[in-house]
């Protein structure tokens, strides 16, 4: 629906840019919705991004429009701005936003954004640059409603019909003291029912989620899924409340964070590259194959190695699919099944041997139930050959020591790199995958050469 | 944190379990939040997770802790519950979690819990199970505040204060006409500073997202994504509002949704298999590794068709895992940018020949730049050989044909599954792997036999 709903808008807002339909244009535009806005605009040419925008009436939702866009887009558009415009539009954007979007840019130009940037804005921004990106400070905005606990409910809603106006998430309220310090939390629709005289200490919850600036912003998003809620607060080291984050951020934390762990292990970047340039996706993903290349050139030194038993018995050659592709494929498994549990929160880096050992006990069943069926199959087929029997068994033991190694392998290299703090998914991909192709190869032909004895 | 806290959560409970210590353990399981207490449930016996459940005052908690638990776990649970024991815990559960689970359990006993439950309830429920699973319908919840068009923002607070006191989620409030259709919505925020005695009509906003209860839950999903919205109405075909999909259950099909393309990729399954036994696991496991053996043992023909030629020129056989490796490691990039781009809507399938034809140029260049390099690599180690030229130029013709294979199938084939709407992330996985394997040797074996002539 959605879906459709784009395509429409886009093809429309094209054809008025053909055509120079400008009034036309002006009226599709500023009635569209910033995130549909933004979807046409990543499709468009610099000189038509620039026609859209300047149809904008409202700075707001220019501003809407510059946080709904894609990283890339966004940057390479603001090239293309005047200082002063750019200034104009960040001013009505969330300063999470802004936080986000100055980090990306030239630090010159950058600091020349946050001068021209009226001070009450430009202090929230610096205070967000000053966390870390991925951490809770980072992605936290800094307006929300913070009332004191001995308020009265009917004070209450009165202070946030005056001054909380233009809070962007304005379900939760926060009671805090005198310094800050975040007691606890009321929603505004226990406000609503609750009778007007009653001091917000009487019936706030006390038993409140609450992260760190420091908090990492995956452990934040575990935080807001698993509790159901619809904003954390967050604190810093002397438990002053200093911002919020939203269940919007976290949906897109979520969304990007999975979309990075299936990049990554694939090998193909962290980024989703789809929509850029074929030369900057080649680029991106021509590092990650090289690993598999020098592994692919490792085998085949080891294979080189049993040139002369592979010239007593070329067929020894026609398994090397077989037994790489069974390690590879469990590999894949275990190590796709490792990544996820431990990016959702199901596995704990602290199980590493019980997750380790169960993972290897599946290898070897399987091992052990395809190894006998593609020996099966090598005897049935050589059976009328010297030493079949020596070559099945060859065969199956190499399936078998491929497939359980590959679990193994798959499942313990995520965990240790977890454990040392090293992102899972890019460590597991290609790396995992070459290692237990080298190694699937290696032990075929030890296996083999040493039974049959060629 | 959060995992820190579960993990003493855990440790307290079980310690407490073996001791017996049945007041102190009541005191904490009565204190901990259920989305915890499902954490610590998972990992104990039957018999615990009985007394554990007994300990649990307050039956709206076991509500909770019912709809906080993993199915599998909940449904061997209820399995060892008396029948009025369920029904009482599922009258305070949230209604499309009883429709969640009573879809899960065998018929006659859903039947018989539909029975017992009060009226409202066993209606709204059943209302809910005649939509499908994965469906707006399924996912909904049936409470939500719909008021009048023609009601004062005075009226509306005084309604929402007797008549919804039991909303879920109380953010939005819909305006509806006489029969229920849905013309507009108002935020809570919107009410509490509107003056008393304007009509909804005159503050509404009428520009709404919402569903049909037949929209796929994906495409929910992404709407409350891309909007930043808290939930979206759903409506039935004569536009009548009958429930809407709140963003914590968003959240909880977005974690899923990836978490099942990630596994069906690596042929493990869709569901989360780590918290099963070994047996089960495997069980999954098995039938996608058969596709792989299938595969290689498809292989394994294709090169016994060649044996002679490998018997004349044994180090053929060297380089075949480098073809192999090349082909299978940019396939799976390949694919899983074509999945993951599908499945968050960067990609659409309308898209076919452009993202198929991107795929294929990067897959001509990174198979030119690797075919090159491994070209040279052949030619530096055979060079005293006897047709080494020839050798080396198939090797690298051979590289470039399987990656640029790979490439293709590994973005075409996602993409017509999608288009025909089978899910691309089944289909994607072992059997693309596996084909590329397939493809790949059968183009090494043909052109180093052509070009060498043995």
């Amino acid at each position: 629906m959605a879906t459709d709903h784009n395509t429409i808008l886009t093809e429309s807002i094209k054809r008025l840019l053909r055509r120079g339909a400008t009034t036309h244009l002006a009226k599709i535009v500023n009635k569209a919705h910033a995130a549909d806005l933004s979807l046409v605009f990543r499709t468009l040419t610099l000189a038509n991004q620039r026609k859209l925008f300047s149809v904008i009436k409202d700075v707001e939702q220019k501003g809407n429009l510059f946080s709904a866009l894609e990283e890339k887009v966004l940057l390479d558009f603001i090239d293309s701005m005047r200082i002063d415009d750019i200034v104009a539009v960040m001013e009505n954007m969330p300063s999470d936003d802004v936080a986000d979007l100055l980090g990306k840019i030239p630090q010159k130009k950058a600091d020349a954004i946050l001068e021209l940037m009226e001070t009450e804005d430009s202090e929230e921004v610096e205070g967000l640059l000053s966390y870390g990106d991925e951490t809770a400070g980072g992605i936290m905005i800094p307006d929300f409603i913070a009332l004191r606990e001995d308020m009265t409910s009917k004070a209450a809603i009165e202070s946030i019909q005056k001054n909380y106006h233009d809070v962007e998430m304005p379900f939760y309220i926060y009671v805090v003291d005198e310094n800050s310090k975040l007691l606890g939390v009321i929603s505004l629709r226990q406000l609503v029912v609750e009778k007007p005289d009653t001091q917000l200490r009487d019936f706030m919850t006390t038993d409140i989620f609450s992260v760190r600036t420091d908090t990492d912003q995956e452990e934040v998003a575990r935080i807001v899924a698993r509790y159901d809620i619809l904003a954390v607060p967050v604190i810093d080291e002397t438990q002053r409340l200093v911002g919020i984050v939203t269940v919007d951020d976290v949906i897109d934390i979520i969304r990007a964070e999975a979309t990075e762990d299936m990049l990554k292990m694939a090998g193909a970047g962290e980024v989703f590259v789809e929509t850029q340039s074929v030369i900057r996706s080649t680029r991106i993903r021509l590092p990650w194959l090289f690993a598999s290349c020098m592994g692919g050139i490792f085998a085949f030194f080891i294979i080189s190695h049993f040139e002369s038993s592979l010239e007593k018995l070329a067929y020894l050659a026609a398994f090397i699919p077989v037994i790489m592709g069974m390690g590879g494929n469990i590999g894949t498994q275990s190590s796709t099944i490792v990544v996820r549990g431990l990016a959702t929160g199901r596995l704990h880096i602290k199980d590493l041997w019980k997750v380790v050992s169960k993972e290897l006990s599946i290898g070897l069943i399987l091992g052990v139930v395809y190894g006998l069926f593609i020996a099966v199959v090598a005897q049935a087929r050589f059976y009328d050959t010297q030493s079949s029997g020596a070559f099945a068994i060859s065969v199956g033991l190499a399936v078998l020591c491929s497939m359980s190694v590959a679990a193994l392998v798959g499942s313990f290299v995520p965990m240790i790199m977890a454990r040392i703090n090293i992102d899972p998914a890019v460590a597991t991909g290609p790396f995992v995958t070459t290692s237990i192709d080298i190694a699937s190869v290696y032990f075929y032909f030890i296996i083999a050469t040493t039974l049959i004895g060629v």
